[in-house]
């Protein structure tokens, strides 16, 4: 049961602290003879890394992973292999900047886990906001990449993609959406003109100390029907759960998603016709699940991610001896952190697919 | 990693098909010394049971609860008290119409679980839906029966209140809300006039056999700072879980939810004041979680519940074989299930808290 | 973390009190399409049961099982088969003599958990035991027959057998052991002459009020290698929490065992040839398992039962209320409750290697 | 149900091979507040490191420890504290000599896991037995050095104490037992005279390359009643769990252990009666459990480790392609691996009785 571990079959344990000298993740249950090299976990790291436009925080870190245990390259394999016992992996923290904390040391910033840490633990590692910090996600995508792996292994093509497709109050034109602009644009989103008006937006933010939430969408292709479990297992549970822990996220959404609530229940049907000698939906309002059970059509997720709670404007606060007071928050932050999400939220995606393949070859064969 | 289990120290296992002889649940890790009488859990259960108005399904179920094991009365004790080892709770099925099934028995009813039960386990009890029927929420509402009484015992005064906020695309109006009114309706709505459109709208739907989508909004009072853990413990990780593994959820919220995607970070900061000598937020916008911690706010979560599959429009769907056909689903059905899901959802919201103030006492005392 | 629930994928929580109205376990994670009929369920606990003879309990029981979930008969199948879904076990208790339980309500009895129970939960079921009570293995002899399907189903000809090797001082001769004994005696005993000697000295100790220990082997053949992980996840490990939660076991060996403390590094090697082109171990001092995996030799597992603690002669003890008194118990014991042990550990064991041969599954396909 | 975890509220999780660049652990749920410093930890583990007698493996490893996560040092508090977050430990391998592998990278050691391994992943790291190796047992060590401050700041004067109590067939004087002598002699033996008959035997066994087994018996005094719980969370199961878990282990007891089955019941019942106002029980076969849960009595664990299986004599073996042929084995061992046993068993002890401590503080308060 413990509380910083995920997965049941695939299960992950993450550590570290914004300011401590590292993070990291130790892998239990990974199928063997998988090869997995650090240029495979560093990839993902790049691309969550801090420092790499504008738009995300400018704290400078390599995010170097190293693999400390659970591969083994023999001289006669074609690289390092998954051992089936723990992959332990460790990102070392650099760019801790020595900075003065008494300010949110003594403050409760709104918004952040200052008081709830405090009111929990009775005291709390206040630099950077400790264990609370999104740092934490780096532990993430390196597992995920993993996962990645594993999933190609098991499942052969199973496809992750990820876009922001909102940003503050502004959505994407879904008739715009190509994963192909994925990757061309800061935000990771499929709409390249979004991309743009967000640009402009965001730098205005960034400039005046704001910050904006966004909504993220993760879809997973290729993914057999049959995955996930009733009723406290299902694969619509897990994938709530995961994205929910992730910092900052406030809502969580399969398919149709809160809109679902609006349709009757003809509009929410997903018809299903026969097609190449398969089953065919003919909508995916469902996102793939049904019965907490995958339908082989797209898992779809979204999660709403609410604006950096780090902003210039003073917000009125407490401190911990209960006096009222105001705190700015200044600093190295992200006038959005929706978009690092983009490549959190692919990631538990990928862990929680890895996780119900071993848990459904496990029970079903 | 039992599929069929929730909770990491107050954990509850739950068993039971449509129309198998029984359905019951296990709960394990309950503290010892609390009167739990039949009568508390039947309370409950007489909420959420079929048949009590037209807009639920008119399957006759007494849904009398038996206690099983985990409580002793000790002559000298006011009541039956629990012992600290496992409660047993059985609730007997009665009405399982002896219907043909032969139709939904080879047909995979759009929306449902049929198929993706078929995928996943070579074949499927496809009596009522089996162990995919909401049937089984019986079993959560009967162990949050018990969880609400360990609240109270340990916590006092906490009080879970759970309203119906939207019906298809009608939404109450917050102005209206009053939970006094939850009681007073069919639709545990806390906007009377709002539950009198609904009315009309839903018994329309009713007779042309349709069916609606629902929101509701669960809000936990009472409940002190420091519950929930970091990072996949968190409070509202686990309630995402919790909601989404109840039947037809498709999306979960907490306090602004999806919303908060649009919200700049000077409007979500909520501020905090002193008030009576503690922390005193301005707003809500969190709804009571910081970092995966209560912050002694209310506990605001919502979660959409998609229209009921079972409708009487013919829909294009495939038999088991592969042939393509069409269902139409006849028989005892919830125009709209959302209105189950209320008891449902507060049931949840109380096994979550009830397992976090254990893990919670347990870490910190 | 459940107090109440063994295995990992294979997964089952058992409930019930001596004389609460009824015991029963819950199985998660059972495979799909296995055939499951109550008669596989009702010939193992017919065995375990009480009252077969005059060395166990005269309590009458006929511990008859209902299937309450998890198996569907399809008109088109051969009998019920496993869902997929949790298996559902309750045997009703019947004879729950109305005695008067004032005695042993204040006193603690020595070699009981009364005063352990009280500690702990403040006060106790003090029914014949509550749940302490060996009542409770019935449900582990139920699962256990699901088990034992799973494996057949799984891995084929694997097969469990278990002897009494000791009672009291006297052990078997090994050169006497002979597996078909083992239905021909009261004592399970796989040594004809053992079984004889035993029942003339039980006969004594039945008359005397006194009581014997014993040690059962259980032995597991045709179990592939490869069973079992590193480093918790042992499958000994397993095997000794398995059976050192039976009731009144002080000692689990695996293989050699304790003995293995008194030889040198040559004798315990269990060297290694080729036979009919598999390997072939000269002995197995190591139980069948090595590194916490099986070899694919004999699993091996032995425990100790203590002497059944109800006995005749009086013995020294306090209430309660903290006064000395001293207590007798007389009612319908076992004069060796290790005989009851043979099936129930038997049973463990089926389900532990189910348990594992999932898991494997799971990871390594 | 990860295989490398173990605890169920104080759950740590180990990883790291022999050969590996470094070892570790991870530790989740540990109370906040408790000071922590490096020095704590290292204390223990110097106790277990290699190389500090002619009668352990000469392989040199400073073993230091770092703290990597889950402690804080606020300028205002005495030392760094646990803030309730994971705790993560790392001790970097230095000394993985760089040998030939050849020879047990293709043949199979009697007694070893390398078949096994081989058998359940297709390949194994055969670098000094890879996750197999005892090394394993230092992130042990380390996570019970840091149990042993929770448990004094829980529960105030538990002490944990071990003492070999046999090597091969020579058995302790328990007339001569002193707990003052356990430090002073290689073997952490609490009869000193025995030490001196070991110390002698094992030269002899050194020189000839042969080895001895070992039985360690660990002791915790001051436990109060209470903790454990039934049925498969019993405090008894869980030390055998730990205990047979360790590398080696091939039987574990508790209190009278497998000698209990040889008595009657009256010799077994231990008496109670008062003392100082408190419950004074006259005897320990128990080992201070019953029914599952602690009596306030000393908890009695022992286990037999078996005598090393890297010896100088050739044993028989086969390879990885099935060639008969045979195996030496060289290079830096321990004649009896039980030695190191010893403190790896208090550790253990350490690590359950925690766990067991925040459990019972959790459900009963």
């Amino acid at each position: 049961m413990s509380f910083n571990s995920f997965g049941r079959m695939f299960r992950f344990t993450t550590w570290g602290e914004s300011h401590g000298p590292a993070l990291g993740v130790v892998i239990d249950g990974c199928p063997p003879g998988i090869v997995l090299r650090p240029e495979d976990i560093q990839t993902a790291l790049d691309k969550r890394k801090p420092g790499t436009s504008k738009f995300v925080t400018q704290r400078k870190e390599p995010d170097e992973v190293k693999i400390l245990s659970g591969v083994f390259e023999d001289e006669r394999s074609d690289g390092p292999r998954t051992t089936g016992t723990p992959i332990s992996l460790m990102i070392e923290n650099q760019d801790q900047r020595s900075k003065d904390y008494s300010d949110i040391r003594d403050k409760y910033r709104p918004g952040h886990a200052d008081f709830t840490y405090d009111a929990k633990y009775g005291f709390r590692d206040y630099r950077g906001g400790g264990r609370s910090s999104a740092r934490e996600t780096a532990a993430r995508v390196a597992a995920g990449a993993v996962a990645e792996k594993v999933l190609a292994h098991l499942l052969g093509g199973v496809w992750i993609r990820a876009s922001m497709v909102q940003m503050g109050p502004d959505t994407i034109d879904r008739d715009n959406f190509d994963w192909m602009e994925v990757e061309k644009n800061p935000f990771w989103c499929a709409d390249a003109k979004a991309a743009e008006r967000w640009a402009e937006k965001l730098d205005a933010a960034r400039k005046s100390g704001s910050s904006y939430g966004a909504v993220i969408e993760v879809v997973a292709s290729g993914v057999p029907a049959g995955l996930g479990a009733p009723v406290y297992g299902k694969l619509d549970a897990d994938l709530a759960s995961a994205m929910m822990s992730i910092n900052a996220v406030k809502g969580v959404e399969i398919g149709a998603g809160m809109e679902a609530a609006a349709l009757t229940g003809e509009e929410n049907a997903d018809e299903i016709r026969m097609k190449d000698g398969a089953p065919h939906f003919l909508s995916n309002k469902a996102g793939g699940v049904l019965g907490g059970i995958s339908s082989g059509q797209d898992i779809v997720a979204r999660f709403a991610v609410k604006p950096t709670s780090s902003i210039l404007t003073p917000r009125k606060t407490i401190t911990a001896k209960g006096e009222e007071t105001s705190v700015q928050t200044k600093g190295r932050h992200d006038p959005c952190v929706g978009i690092r999400g983009v490549p959190v939220g692919a990631a538990m995606m990928a862990l929680v697919l890895t996780d119900h393949a071993l848990l459904h070859r496990g029970q079903c064969g």
